[in-house]
């Protein structure tokens, strides 16, 4: 993509604001662990994989704001800030798996100078940057292998580089079967309440060239009966060690749609998604947020006062409706628990 | 309801403009035949029933316009003017099923005098308003018949006094329910692109104080899944002879998670919206609406320039997925082809 989700540069993270897309491209600049919660819970910036990196930079943020502080009062203070940024969003696991890497560095190097130490953090913190990327494209040539020529793929939500740091999860292998000639067609789902289909992954197809046709989320149904859909492509929020998947609201449709006609339905994440500490997905907390993401659109009311509203941001999809998980380390095909567990460590 | 959906008085068709609601309480008037094409085709008024009675009144304009003509160009302006009118939108059979009653009485009596044809075909117009009243009574009765005590509704679209000349279809059997002492509780749907659900369903039930939680449409599925849901009530837009029906888009997702999860499903509508002239819901054209639908809302760009949109309004729902079809002629159970059959005429 021209412009980059994530980046930090002299102390300084810059985020492409994906609440403002695609009528406005704007950057929202943190410099403390406080600006990257709020980015975070705010969804300046969103998408498992691109929040974790970003509350990686968050943790580096919180370990300079208190780095004149003892060591204990430090670790404190470096470890409370950490648990607000965990919380910022319960669902997907990336926030976490991200911010214990960068605890476990500040664990092993606390008896380092202090300056040493943020050096030790900014590197891990940009390592997890370019691990991202590398990670979103060995899961794209991975993914590749099972998109057939001239497909037509339906996706759900966003999942390209705004999603991550660049290049993305289901559109990657999106963009990976693009660019190496398969003549594929995309349909995205709007992805109600919060557009990122409309606003977020059209915009990034837009641009570069994929040819891809939006549909309201009620659409993919017949679609999908009618034979229109070749493969779906989603990403994951959490994954537990049975498969069953977290990922946005309206994915479980498609899965059981993608069920009854054989439609090959396949989840794009990299292994940090997986939590093996969760037998199922029944143990996944679902996010609710506000109702005005359902009443208001840009500002604007569409459902009238006083109305009540369950807006949870996630579903669960169940492993017997998944075809395979495509990972950077290659492509789990059921049995998932005994198949996941060998890529533990 | 407070206001009246539909209203003729003094040679003004008064239509409560829904393009609006709930934000604008406002009122479109149609003096002439083009007028009311123009409502029912922007969605001024929309519902199957409604729009059937809002055509009716658009035959009788486009006889009031054309009423000093001599007998052989007015029959011939008129019925151009009746097939403008069935254009206007295509799915729904209400439309030309009033038309072509209008057109009846219309032949039946052209040697009537000019005046005394009028009179006929505005009396003819006011009786269908009278009746839609009546009938949607008549399906409140009966489909209360077969809702739980205490029951948990999904409803998709809206299907009330707002689709109707008042009352409702789905939402008719709502109210009764509701005002019946039952103790139901609703979830809307908000039903992308036109959001009738969370403008003009939500708008009914909390404006009569009846429980109500808006969802997005995608959410169905995880409630019915999770049982929470006890009964499902939709409407119609065209029903074949077999059963299956054409409703607004999204009503077909919800017919699979309900059969899969033995939900009661259940069709309310009249029946002019049987189509005993198609054999099976292939035969239904279904209407694709403008991208602006899916691309814009309220005048707010969501999506970006230049981006493809599929935008079909309604979907199919095969008969085998349906519980029941509620009518004003009782509860109509499978085998749907047979037992439909024996209400024609």
């Amino acid at each position: 993509m021209k412009c980059k989700t994530i980046e930090f540069k002299d102390g300084v993270l810059k985020l492409i604001d994906q609440r403002k897309l695609p009528g406005i491209v704007n950057f929202y600049e943190a410099r403390t662990y406080k600006e990257v919660e709020f980015a975070i819970a705010d969804m300046v910036v969103r998408g498992a994989p691109a929040i974790g990196a970003t509350a990686a930079y968050g943790v580096y943020l919180a370990a300079l704001e208190f780095k004149d502080l003892n060591r204990e009062d430090f670790l404190v203070k470096v470890f409370e800030a950490d648990k607000e940024l965990a919380a910022a969003r319960p669902t997907a696991v990336n926030l976490t798996w991200a911010i214990r890497r960068m605890e476990k560095l500040l664990k092993a190097n606390q008896d380092k100078s202090r300056d040493e130490l943020l050096s030790l953090l900014l590197k891990e913190a940009d390592k997890i940057v370019r691990e991202d990327i590398e990670i979103n494209k060995k899961m794209a040539r991975y993914g590749n292998e099972i998109v057939p020529e001239g497909a037509t793929v339906l996706t759900h939500c966003n999942t390209g580089a705004l999603a991550t740091v660049d290049y993305g999860t289901a559109l990657g292998v999106i963009r990976e079967a693009h660019y190496s000639g398969k003549n594929i067609q995309v349909y995205a789902d709007e992805t109600r309440p919060r557009l990122q289909g409309a606003r977020l992954t059209a915009f990034e197809l837009v641009e570069e060239g994929i040819p891809v046709t939006l549909i309201a989320d009620s659409v993919a149904a017949t679609l999908i009966r009618d034979g229109k859909i070749d493969l779906i492509l989603v990403g994951a929020d959490r994954i537990a060690a049975n498969g069953d998947t977290a990922n946005k609201i309206g994915t479980y449709m498609l899965s059981e749609l993608a069920l009854k006609f054989a439609v090959p339905f396949y989840i794009v994440a990299p292994t940090s998604t997986i939590d093996f500490e969760i037998v199922n997905g029944k143990e996944i907390e679902i996010e609710e947020r506000s109702a005005e993401e359902v009443t208001h659109i840009k500002g604007v009311r569409i459902a009238p006062e006083g109305i009540k509203v369950y807006n949870p941001a996630f579903d669960v999809t169940p492993a017997e409706n998944i075809t395979g998980i495509i990972t950077e380390k290659g492509i789990v095909l059921p049995p998932f628990r005994e198949e996941l567990a060998k890529l533990k460590g």
